[in-house]
């Protein structure tokens, strides 16, 4: 039996593939295995059966067989380490393409993750207008230094590999701020991401599953 | 020659091990090898030989002869990697350990640094009384979740291992917040990783780098 992960039954994105399982989607494509998905509602993923499964009660889990695991980037990884195409053979560039992983999650993302929120749950708070420009020019930050490394390279280090996964998922959140078109290097990388034949079978897949949902 | 690392010439926390190179200090006090430290200053950070290291310009980084990381989640792992004493040897054990890291990093540390964050630059907004407890509740809810699954045990999976290392420095960045006194079997968990040798071990090491910085 392949792996199993879980998504959410009906995705808050509508689709875009920003929610955290299409990164463990899109490693099962690049490494060319399949994988089963268990549907979530908001109120089954507060529940214990998938509390045992990961204690802060979000998607995806993977399960298989005997393990069971939780958080997007342990998953990646696992899947990684197990399947050729995701990471180097080569030790140090190994250790760096998952450095790269690190920095997608640690440094990268939460800035991201904080605009995100505020624009979704302070946009009718009296201090929205004063604090978004702090939000975005924390993004403005990482995007500038990202920028800066990676020039003009296809990818963070070599070929592609997962922390060009993680990096190129977390930028994604960004696609509709307008602030990736002011890093054309940032914004040509995501839209390589997206381009990989991987990715589309990745995206199509979670796609697939907010439209059956919100079939009336 | 031992691996060289980099830390703050001078800790913004004075002293408190709340920067990242303690997580990298105590991960090779824990396996029992030598490393070797160059303080930066924040100017120094932000230069180009530095951003050669990490592009994000942050300390800690990580260099051993050919290979140079960044990240401290990744620089954690790769030692956890090399030496015995931070992953389990069960494949399944190791791939929760490390699956409780990538935890710390992405779920449980960004509500905590948002709310560190706000603390430092907001306490002069306007709305800084109105949006601390909106801050404290999202950290209240990852440590309630944190508390749930501890409950009576010592450590989050098995014997001490490289994600609870991960999760106590993140949550002692929560020390002076009074916050971990609502959830005493997190405060009694925090205590239990700081009085490990190695976590005193490295402590000592980060505190003597202040203490020397601040003599007149």
């Amino acid at each position: 039996m392949p792996p199993t992960i879980t998504a959410f039954e009906s995705s808050p994105d509508r689709g875009k593939g920003h929610a955290r399982d299409m990164r463990v989607r899109w490693a099962f494509e690049e490494v060319g295995q399949p994988y089963d998905v268990r549907l979530l509602s908001f109120a089954a993923m507060k529940q214990p059966p998938h509390l045992a499964l990961n204690p802060f009660g979000q998607i995806p889990t993977y399960e298989d067989g005997d393990l069971a695991l939780f958080e997007s980037g342990a998953i990646v990884l696992h899947i990684a380490e197990r399947h050729d195409g995701l990471l180097p053979k080569d030790a140090n560039a190994r250790a760096r393409a998952i450095a790269w992983m690190f920095a997608a999650l640690s440094t990268v993302e939460p800035p991201i993750v904080e605009l995100a929120m505020a624009m979704l749950f302070e946009r009718d708070k009296s201090w929205y207008a004063e604090r978004l420009p702090m939000l975005q020019d924390r993004v403005r930050a990482r995007l500038g230094e990202l920028s800066r490394r990676l020039g003009k390279a296809d990818w963070l280090d070599g070929a592609f590999n997962a922390g060009d996964l993680m990096m190129v998922t977390v930028l994604r959140r960004l696609n509709t701020s307008g602030l990736l078109d002011e890093y054309p290097e940032i914004a040509a990388y995501v839209v390589r991401g997206e381009s990989r034949p991987a990715f589309k079978r990745a995206f199509d897949a979670q796609l697939a599953v907010f439209k059956a949902a919100s079939r009336p």
